[in-house]
């Protein structure tokens, strides 16, 4: 495994890493989070990912019993969670989701409590809440870290000025700024990280775990002949995926795609992740799995990244026709 | 219920909010409250305001008991207290009243004991106390949110200097600025927030929960043959009300605002109330309560507010002849 | 009684306080002990002064079983101790004295454990530390307020500079400055008070407690005579005052105020203490008893002190001839 | 003893130092740590070193049990420990070594349970790390300070600009600056302490608790006829210290040293640790040994260090003829 520095922070993660959302509790049981778990922490994978919102709060709850079974090092690992969605659904009451004072202070103590921790490593807010100064956030999680009940913070799918107030925030009161930013990141969305936090990534520093770097499995070429039964894009609640990404001219791309992948000798699906890691702006890749064979091959995309030449990158983009901007190859 | 912003925080407060002055201990037991909480609980009210003088901390200790009983998702509440009387009334030695550290920690500890709770959501200065530098109640403000002790802070019956003074301090000493003010709002006394706190509002942001939305009861139209046996207006201890209020001019105003209310069907008290949430500035009105029927005739004005026209908003300030500024309609 | 602001802080201080130094332990046991600072209590003293080096920990250790057997609601007291001289006297070894953050934190939780109290109300530097750096006092004394330990913070004996600089490292560092000096003040003594602090007076604010009102018993006029058996100035270790005090010119000063007390109607001690008080700079003025009778005496200045018209206190000044300014008469 | 001001923070450091590195655990069993550190302790040396990676931690254990069992008064002794190379040796994983917030708050958790203590003295960052923000440093330290889990924090081996730095950040954010170094400092390594440091100790100050002051042994003599079986320079991990230090050059210096300390009527090693604490910017001299007879002879130094007159000293420099600069003499 490779291990790369958070942003400008002292955290080392993984360059690929464990997400459990939409498997853990609604695809996988307690015994296969065990195994997926395990292998990826033989694979020297560090991080494992939350959300309260993944499962509405049973995600944690069974990332938590799996820890406390491995019995790991709890240095060895870094663990996240993220509020902003709530874990109650439609249930959901005022103040119970969102980024004030009291639900950040409230869903950090119910996710310790979920996942049997005493500390989180990072902490994210999952979404921008524009009903929150960001004054109160930044102010919140310094007093979350002065606890020592998270150790750093970040943001998910914020705009980068979104992040650079919280780090103007942060330098006026003297308080502790984000380190880490959480968005989408694929063959098919490469705007955010290639293009606008470029000014985030060289002034104050940011490091990044990118969900998503299937695509929701497009990137697999699973679909390259239609949506199979019980494939995620086939689940309830997934509608809105297909709707964006099962665009005709998006599945021929990926056929043009896997034939690169193949010339590589490697699957599309290592191709698509080792893509996403070829990025030195990108700190870790989530994968997600529900069976073994799926992140074994995924975690190949380590051995596969370095070959990606800038020939190889330019071939790519030619494919995609997405490229914000031609800074890298 | 509707949810509104306090101020400029990231705390969502029902529009509409339930407290026990006046009527906690003294008038209400336990089995009383536990109904009337559970009515407002249930119509959305998600804020339950005290303070340690009501009935002299009996008032606290019931909603405690209440609370208790309830076992509500703590989350889905907000819970006020305040200090600046001490709840040992005439019994009360130098240091139990008052905004210095050593009384707001100390009140602050003795509410949670009374309250059985970890936190309060809101911790109010009950009143400005002139004998302590604005300074050292921000400070120590701050120190109890570092201490997870509250979550916000704010004022009762402030004056707007007083209360940017606070945020000059906070600004200054990288502190924790107040976020609510708790005035006295209703149709005879409008100066406070429809003009001295305008500035505030508009700079750093204020929110406010606001009292007495009923004038003491004037405004149910219950005086306007006289003081009824058994009204709070004729319990001892309440003789200032009887002088400032029931002067014969105003029953006549509420002889006239009464005849608006029929007009649009709809009681003089929920005609009182939905006017005082009509206006933007407020994000709560605190409803007092002896009764359920009270407090579902009240609890309509949520529906009301809305068809207070500027028309019929322009006739209410003809009625009433105190509009200190034509800032709405 | 009557309760003074202490400087510009929020508490209010009796005028006149109990001290058990030199008493407790030495001379008193727990029960003349449980006497004294019950009928100090009685009378409205609010502020029991201690100190770590008082009977080397013995004298908080009494103080405490006192309190615990008193039960007062303890938010009616203001309690305080002192680091800097240690406890273990001889024994004393580095970092066992002064003002460095290992001292000041060990000194606290350990006068806290003696006296079996949460918290101190006030914790003063019992002399500066010139080998400490005044930033590290300051930060250190911040650090305890926020863990709750101490609610204010102050010296005693420190120059008016050096009052001035923890000031100074306060606004600079934007942590929390001390609120009180005790100093030695009475007719003999009274440089620090009527002249070196009236910057600091009128700047940033700055209660005092002050000690030896009596000058060691001098102002008793128990010596005019000699030192008779059994006082405190025949006790070993208390020659140094006997050099500094007895001095025939100071005695036959003594005399001559005697005569005014008794114009007055009242004793020399009642009349001593009085005249302290009767400046407006001082907070409180601790009061030492041995035996009841003693305690009666002095709290009786609180009704004399304001006899003393600006004629008498011209007379005393001529008497003394040591005002340092023509200040206040 | 002689007890001196660590920097310019208000501790009081033994000029001699005890030290358990390459000795404890290794060297050294529990029966003879506690034999060694109370001859240490009884003869006035008040400071104790560690780190976490002394042993792999087994040597912090090792204090740990001998401090429990001796029971000294804990305000009578500094303790410290040092973050950076971790303590699971060729098993530490990224985040188990290096200074980020999450080794350092982990290392000191560590620590503290393995030493069975509940603060540390003073915590080292036992290396530099480029990998991490000095910022995030200086605000972990601060955090571990005011949570009571550390009083005072240093570097080992930093640069004078890295010092620097740290100063700067917590001036910027109103933090607490490090003050102490831990650097090698011996009559053969002389530049960091006489030269580097020398602006950083006239400006913001500097204590030191330098190490090797034998370099290694070395200075003992005993190697000037080759190095013996069972010394620490033939044990297994110590060929560095072969290769540097025991050039044919370096014993010929040796050799002429110790004619110098037996003028003095002292041995060479006793001479070699006086030379160090002769330097006023020397802290302390920690002193490392495996029989209590080594302990008792480099004791002697307090006791010589006074008789190393100008003139020996310029005697030494012409023997070592790598003095920096002529600053002392």
């Amino acid at each position: 495994m490779e291990y790369r520095r958070l942003g400008k922070s002292g955290l080392q993660i993984s360059a690929l890493s464990f997400g459990s959302w939409v498997t853990f509790h609604g695809q996988v049981d307690d015994s296969a989070g065990d195994r997926l778990m395990g292998l990826a922490y033989d694979n020297g994978i560090n991080f494992f990912d939350n959300a309260e919102v993944y499962a509405l709060g049973e995600s944690e709850k069974m990332m938590g019993r799996v820890l406390k079974n491995k019995n790991w090092d709890r240095t060895s690992i870094i663990v996240s969670s993220k509020a902003f969605f709530g874990w109650r659904g439609a249930n959901n009451k005022p103040n119970q989701t969102g980024l004030s004072r009291k639900h950040l202070m409230e869903a950090c103590h119910e996710a310790l409590q979920r996942m049997q921790l005493d500390y989180l490593d990072l902490y994210y807010c999952h979404r921008p809440d524009r009903n929150v100064p960001i004054e109160e956030v930044v102010w919140t999680m310094t007093n979350l870290i002065q606890q020592g009940k998270i150790l750093y913070w970040g943001t998910s799918e914020w705009t980068a000025a979104e992040i650079m107030e919280a780090h103007m925030v942060a330098r006026q009161y003297n308080l502790i700024a984000p380190v880490v930013e959480q968005p989408e990141y694929n063959l098919f969305r490469r705007e955010k990280l290639e293009l606008e936090y470029l000014p985030v990534f060289s002034s104050v520093g940011l490091g990044t775990t990118i969900f998503s770097p299937l695509a929701s499995g497009i990137l697999t070429g699973k679909y390259n002949n239609g949506v199979p039964e019980g494939s995620r894009l086939s689940l309830e609640g997934y509608e809105w995926l297909r709707n964006r990404n099962l665009l005709e001219a998006n599945i021929a791309k990926v056929v043009k795609l896997e034939k690169v992948a193949k010339e590589l000798g490697t699957s599309l699906a290592t191709f698509a992740v080792a893509w996403t890691i070829r990025n030195p702006n990108v700190s870790s890749t989530i994968l997600g799995a529900t069976k073994e064979t799926q992140l074994t091959e995924t975690l190949k995309a380590i051995d596969v990244y370095q070959q990606l030449t800038p020939e190889i990158m330019k071939e790519i983009d030619a494919i995609m026709e997405n490229a914000p901007m031609a800074i890298r190859h």
